[in-house]
């Protein structure tokens, strides 16, 4: 018997990665990386029709491609297993009964188009489901995001009434490529859960968008198949085996199973250009104050999620070694201010940054918010500024931790990953001061990936269970940063002038103000 | 008969400066400069001898090298009606009887030298002195600055008690450059009353300090002689004429007769590495809260003088353009930044700073308060910042203005004078639309000294009063920034802000925790 392989696909805005592993060893053996043609459409489509600003398309088309070049690249001629999708969300699309995107026949409609997890116009709409209320808002605090398939079906019902009539589905990009791979439409239950209402025993909620429900479709769990790839990729691809394509997950949840994290009490963070925090638990408990969401089952069957987010993580440091560069270009620049950053003890300038230079997710969840830094002398320097957003973005993961834990959810094991992770050691020995926590970072890249492919050996049968996948395809070695109690003690004071900042409604009140003068301007 | 002339002496910190000013035409003939041999001493006597942080000390022998070298410079072979003197405040030493410093016998020891203005040691007997209260605390509201010569007086018994036996006198050091030049002891009432606590008909509080008020003397109105200059200075000078000596003015406050102002209603301020701001008065109502001090005749004679300021205004540029240069040097950045800044609409980035990198003299009056930005976002620029920097400067200036008139003093026209006020037009621009008040900037250079001539002007009879001596010896030629409403619209919005975050209790919570932090650091 030759060998057989996993492939695991982690479709993100700019691009999509996928792994190819080997199912005996678990073994990365290759891995392949496409650039979408069309990327991010932030202020015009093809045709050169113009959008306001916030919105944010892609061409579907673009999904299409890159898995015919990347499992192309990795499968041709190879046995496969299975296929397994994580998939920005929610980014839906409209579509006609057969699966064609409403963009073929209507490219000059930006309403057709692939509306990305990023697009931010349908806040009215968000805002004022959200005012109706309603059982589907109980796992989202009472506020409906801007990004979800909710708002963004609200938001082209009403501009675009003609086009959302003449669309027979509308639905989630990754089910989408799921379907355009195995000729079946199925919705995955960690799309349906976290950006479309749906509950398990409940289904979606009734009437939020006229002429929704009729576009929507049957829910299926997560480590299910969707399908197995049709005769028609198979041919384009090369690809052997029964090659079945797992049900689909959310881009940054499917990291949390490659990590090992398949049990209660632990959380996973995605340290990129922003910050995701997701906690399994094992109980159904109440969501706690300031938490954006939970669902069960979305990331792993019978487990509750809870997700909680900075909205700007890497950013932040990414814009002031932008702003106030110190090298031959951005790399440098880092490289350069980690390193000052480093000969720094914990605090010591006594400065603290409030990190919301793009708004506020938890515990505000308010876009208006902005960017603060407080304590400056005439001694400051640009280093001890660095330092100091270094530990207040920890501060913003510690306020997300404690929120958790005041709220009565268990946290017993820290795991951090993605880029910034394994790019700064010394941010992850100030996370593990900041917290007071262990902070485990898994040595492995492309865990996104890498998650997909453990979604797929569930749900072909190569892996009994998610334990089973995890321990043989996943992060199998990983850097334990332990805190530093003396750290520890001046980063608490440090965190009580962070939290008596975020936390007094002046600080708020100010910040609309700002904002509001800012959009005045704009105007 | 030939021409006659007036000399102006301006003491600042580092150098003295002097004008030669002919009393015919009024114009400003000869002008010379002469930095001190020690300077400001903070770490260590000349024998080598350390201080701890916050200390300040200046060796008085500077200041007659100073004198020797300006007034010889300046009047040699002249005929001199009159010398006037602003001196830094207060910067009182202990001397001998027949004027002496007790430096000179004891150069070892730190207690014995001038207590520079800044030194900054004595906060801890400024706060026992306060605590006790007395009618001498009501025109400081009930608060006495580490500043005083009260409370620098207060250190030195408390700290050198043998060396404070020793000394007959305990002087200002402006009140003793006037002694050395005339042989005259006397004490100017600017000195008196706005750093000893005297009041008019009241005299100095008595037993602030033990031994403290023998070592005193007579305090003099401010536009008396203080005496002529000695047979001695004339030789050492080559000085003619009667040469009378002007009771000397507290430096900062000197400029305010050269700008002409010499009316109730004016406010004064001097826009240099911090800000002054002095607004006359013409009857004597209650001291608004949170503006610094009050006193009468302190600076024109018969007219009350209310004292605030910013810790730092220049100096947070300056810290601004050091941290993040963008130029060749200090200048060039300055220039750079000043010039992207000027293409920026008002307020456009919506961001806001409070301007305490040196902590907050108005309102709060305490120096543990530091620097804050708010409002920023990934978008946000280093220009953005640096005109931010520029706006909340004048939202500072703006709280003084606010402070006034709110407690009922009013304040009908706007001088600003000092390095910045010529130095940036936009800065000044700003400042009008800010105040939404007409901003009147003198053209002439070194007014501080210019002052000085005019004190000595009214002193020897060269003018009837200082309403006259403004005239003619003062600033002709101003600039006047108008405000625009248009502009001024958009800063009320970001001023509210500005109110907003430094009215706020926990942002100054949350600084004591952070300059707590710090000083934990230190130790």
């Amino acid at each position: 018997m030759g060998e057989s392989h996993l492939i695991g696909l982690d479709y993100g805005s700019e691009s999509a990665r996928g792994v190819l592993i080997a199912v005996r060893s678990g073994a990365v053996v290759a891995t392949h990386t496409y650039t979408y043609t069309h990327g991010v459409m932030s202020s015009a489509v093809p045709d050169g029709t113009t959008m306001p600003s916030g919105w944010a398309l892609q061409d579907a088309s673009d999904y299409e491609e890159a898995a015919a070049a990347i499992l192309g690249a990795l499968g041709r001629g190879r046995t496969v297993r299975g296929i397994g999708l994580g998939v920005t969300a929610s980014s839906p699309l409209p579509a006609m009964g057969d699966g064609t995107p409403l963009s073929r026949p209507h490219p000059g409609m930006p309403h057709a188009y692939v509306k990305l997890w990023k697009h931010a116009a349908a806040q009215v709409q968000a805002d004022r489901i959200s005012a109706r209320g309603g059982d589907h808002l109980a796992d989202v605090g009472g506020r409906l995001s801007a990004n979800s398939l909710l708002a963004k079906a609200a938001e082209m019902a009403e501009e675009a009434p003609i086009l959302w009539a003449e669309a027979e589905r509308f639905i989630e990009a990754g089910d989408w490529l799921a379907w355009r791979l195995t000729s079946r439409e199925t919705r995955s239950a960690a799309f349906a859960a976290y950006k479309a209402g749906w509950r398990a025993g409940f289904g979606y909620p009734a009437d939020i968008v006229p002429g929704l429900d009729a576009k929507l479709g049957e829910v299926h769990p997560v480590g299910t198949a969707a399908g197995a790839l049709t005769p028609a990729w198979r041919e384009r691809t090369g690809i052997g085996g029964e090659a079945v394509v797992a049900v689909p997950v959310i881009d940054s949840h499917t990291v949390v199973p490659a990590t090992g994290a398949v049990e209660g009490g632990t959380l996973v963070a995605a340290l990129g250009t922003s910050a995701v925090y997701l906690l399994l638990d094992d109980v159904g408990r109440p969501l706690p104050t300031g938490i954006e969401g939970r669902t069960l089952g979305g990331v792993v069957p019978g487990l509750w999620c809870h997700e909680a987010g900075q909205a700007a993580f890497g950013d932040v440091l990414g814009w002031f070694v932008r702003a106030f560069p110190r090298g031959a270009g951005v790399e440098d620049s880092f490289a350069n201010y980690d390193a000052a950053a480093a000969a720094l003890a914990p605090g010591e300038a006594g400065v603290v940054a409030l990190d919301w230079w793009n708004g506020n997710r938890v515990p505000h969840g308010d876009a208006r918010l902005s960017g603060l830094l407080a304590g400056m002398t005439l001694r400051t320097t640009a280093v001890d500024l660095y330092r100091a957003l270094l530990e207040s973005l920890c501060f913003g993961a510690r306020a997300v931790v404690d929120r958790f834990t005041d709220g009565g959810l268990p946290v017993e094991r820290v795991v951090m990953t993605s880029g910034l992770s394994l790019a700064s050691p010394l941010l992850m020995q100030i996370m593990a001061d900041v917290l007071g926590r262990d902070v485990a970072v898994p040595r492995r890249a492309q865990l996104t990936a890498v998650g997909g492919a453990i979604h797929a050996a569930v749900s072909c049968g190569v892996a009994r269970d998610y334990g089973e996948a995890a321990r043989r395809f996943g992060a199998w070695n990983t850097i334990l940063y332990r805190p530093d109690p003396a750290a520890g003690a001046r980063y608490d004071t440090l965190y009580r002038a962070y939290r008596t900042l975020g936390d007094a409604p002046a600080t708020r009140d100010a910040m609309h103000v700002l904002r509001a003068a800012t959009a005045h301007q704009i105007v």
